[in-house]
């Protein structure tokens, strides 16, 4: 017997016969001995639709009560779910975040989660009730309800693996697994059997949409394992976890694409100490995430930097910036969208050397142009042309050999 | 400054536009300085779009997931109501039936409010919060979930007008408050000022669909006076109270109808002691409602019973009776659907004599039939056929003179 930990996401439970199957799939876990908490998220589309009423009634609804509103979705999914499994015979019982003990800090929208004390779960699990807990919202000491932000239904789903002590946690997604690329862009991308937790959240930054990093952190802080995988197949997904020593023999774990930035070149700075951190400082006091930095040597007493911010940001950035350049006394800046950021991924990185040598190559040799650059420890990011960025991806893909042999 | 509860009903908040119609009215009231709760209902139609979704993952949802699913709809609308308030700048938080300390008991779907802990509701108060709570709903000792059933929103707002000791109840719904009849069938009906819970419970339970019983018997029993109004326009309504003596100076209060009764007739049964009690056991032991019996007395060694239930179980009792006959030894069940019960009801009753002359005279004079008469202190109610119904009402409402002068 173990117990293990389910999450379905929103396409998983989006309508009654998707509901449905995902009760038939816990009933055959349930049925071979195991004890069983699922994790469902709210059904696809539900939180947009309650957005849009709720800026039917108020210009800037306050995330107290969006947070009252948005809980709905999940609390609708658990019931329904609970009601499936009745209907085909398991016993099972279903939690909001509050009665799940789920508790957190009392930052609305985005909370964190501080606690969870399942001992109500713990009895229903020794009862033989397969127990059901409501994804991305929990309960702040003062008693009102938060959620956890994006990615918030997988956070439950790791946290709740951790407090309970689970075998296995598996989350299940409309996805195989995590890919060495996109295999809608490269076709003979291959499922990857296993990753650790630093590619994952590298390769979440670089734009592969599989899992939000902060549950990919909370698992590693909590070494909790888990599983990725199909909740409309059986195939077996990749397993997520710490870095182990067979790892080290790959040198690429995958390559991701992120479409969604935008470059921005601030040229003609007065070349003079401290002029990039009070550009910097403007950005992050306006909350704007800039990924990829360079900033050329000066000559001529003028200098320029360049970064990358997501797309949407892009105006907000350029806006920002004008004042600071003002008080610089000189600068332009200027906006670049149409540009996509290329990723290599890999653990074997740390210990081998020519992986960047590799990739600037093959993309030499195809004739695709490098405008950006800039490298972690496991990660070679590049920045190019928006129009190329497909053929990139499987220019780099071939280069590392991820294909399927 | 006065302390009020204001309740609003489905349809009072059935959109975005309706939802701010009610911020408006609340602010008007807030802004005179009063201090404020409001208690709101799912929107109309969410609860049966609900129910839809339970039955299509199964065919009997659990009592206990339907609660949690069904306080879904009320959750929407407290975090909208109260974000309407904002947008009107003023200081509002939503809670629900939990957070509100609403206490049950432990039956799932008609919960009975066991306690109201109105420690936060009062604290919000005081600092000037207008505090939106959630209708029809509540938590038990367990943490689970509960719903009070039909008409539970208008308890709550009762309830909670007794629990913080309100100065004042205001039921808002959909029409101007309680009338002698319904408007719609008999054209010169008045509205009420006044009327006696007594009156209230008898035009309940004759088919005047207002308020549901337990509601009107929760007010009585706690003496909550509370007003019934239309949430559509500014007319005064109808208040609701304990009788006083010039109440007894009004024979007939009004005039009620009930179209979805059907009539029972249960002929040819042996005449002998204990037969009636049989016939009403499984009546009652299958949870069917029977409201007016009459029993004649036999002859011929066979006696007959007829009384009313209510259409949609005539089926039911038709089927459960056939084996008590067979037991018994003798026996006919005859259903007649396309009757109707009008009543006439009002606290003067007690002490004037002449009313059922007036009625049936009034009756006769018009040539309707009456099949069967039951009788209670302030009411007196006829069977008569549903095609006459309406000319009904509009003779037995000339006869006690409840029209405009």
């Amino acid at each position: 017997m173990a117990r293990i930990v389910q999450k379905y996401g929103g396409t998983s439970v989006g309508d009654p016969e998707r509901i449905k199957n995902v009760a038939r799939r816990v009933k055959a876990v349930r049925d071979a001995g195991n004890q069983l908490v699922v994790v469902v998220s709210a059904r696809a589309g539900v939180t947009n639709e309650l957005i849009a009423r709720a800026k039917a009634v108020c210009d800037h609804p306050s995330e107290r009560e969006l947070d009252q509103l948005l809980a709905v979705g999940e609390q609708e999914t658990i019931a329904l779910t609970a009601m499936a499994l009745h209907g085909i015979g398991v016993d099972a019982v279903s939690y909001t975040g509050a009665q799940a003990g789920i508790v957190t800090d009392t930052v609305h929208t985005k909370a964190r989660i501080r606690d969870i004390n399942a001992t109500a779960i713990e009895a229903d699990l020794k009862a033989g009730k397969v127990v059901i807990v409501a994804g991305f919202q929990g309960i702040n000491d003062e008693g009102q309800t938060t959620t956890l932000g994006r990615g918030g239904s997988d956070l439950t789903g790791i946290a709740l693996a951790a407090a309970i002590k689970a075998d296995k946690c598996e989350i299940y997604t409309d996805v195989d697994g995590v890919y060495t690329a996109d295999p809608r862009v490269v076709q003979d991308a291959q499922k990857l059997n296993e990753i650790s937790y630093d590619e994952m959240l590298e390769l979440a930054s670089s734009g592969s949409k599989v899992m939000q990093s902060r549950s990919v952190e909370f698992a590693k802080k909590y070494n909790v394992v888990f599983e990725v995988r199909s909740s409309f197949n059986q195939n077996p997904g990749t397993i997520v976890k710490e870095e182990v020593a067979s790892m080290e023999q790959v040198v690429v774990r995958g390559v991701a694409v992120d479409k969604d930035q935008a470059k921005v070149v601030v040229s003609h700075l007065p070349d003079k100490p401290g002029t990039a951190a009070k550009v910097f400082r403007a950005l992050a006091d306006a909350s704007i995430i800039v990924d990829m930095i360079v900033q050329n040597v000066g000559h001529q007493g003028v200098a320029s930097l360049t970064f990358t911010v997501p797309a949407t940001e892009a105006q907000k950035a350029e806006k920002v910036l004008a004042p600071v350049l003002a008080v610089l006394g000189g600068g332009q800046v200027e906006v670049q969208g149409q540009i996509a950021k290329l990723s290599v991924v890999g653990v074997g990185m740390k210990t081998h050397s020519g992986v960047a040598a590799t990739l600037f190559s093959a993309l030499a040799a195809a004739g695709i142009n490098i405008e950006l650059i800039s490298t972690s420890e496991i990660k070679i990011s590049v920045v190019l042309a928006l129009a190329r960025a497909d053929e990139a991806a499987n220019v780099a893909h071939a280069a590392f050999k991820l294909g399927k042999a």
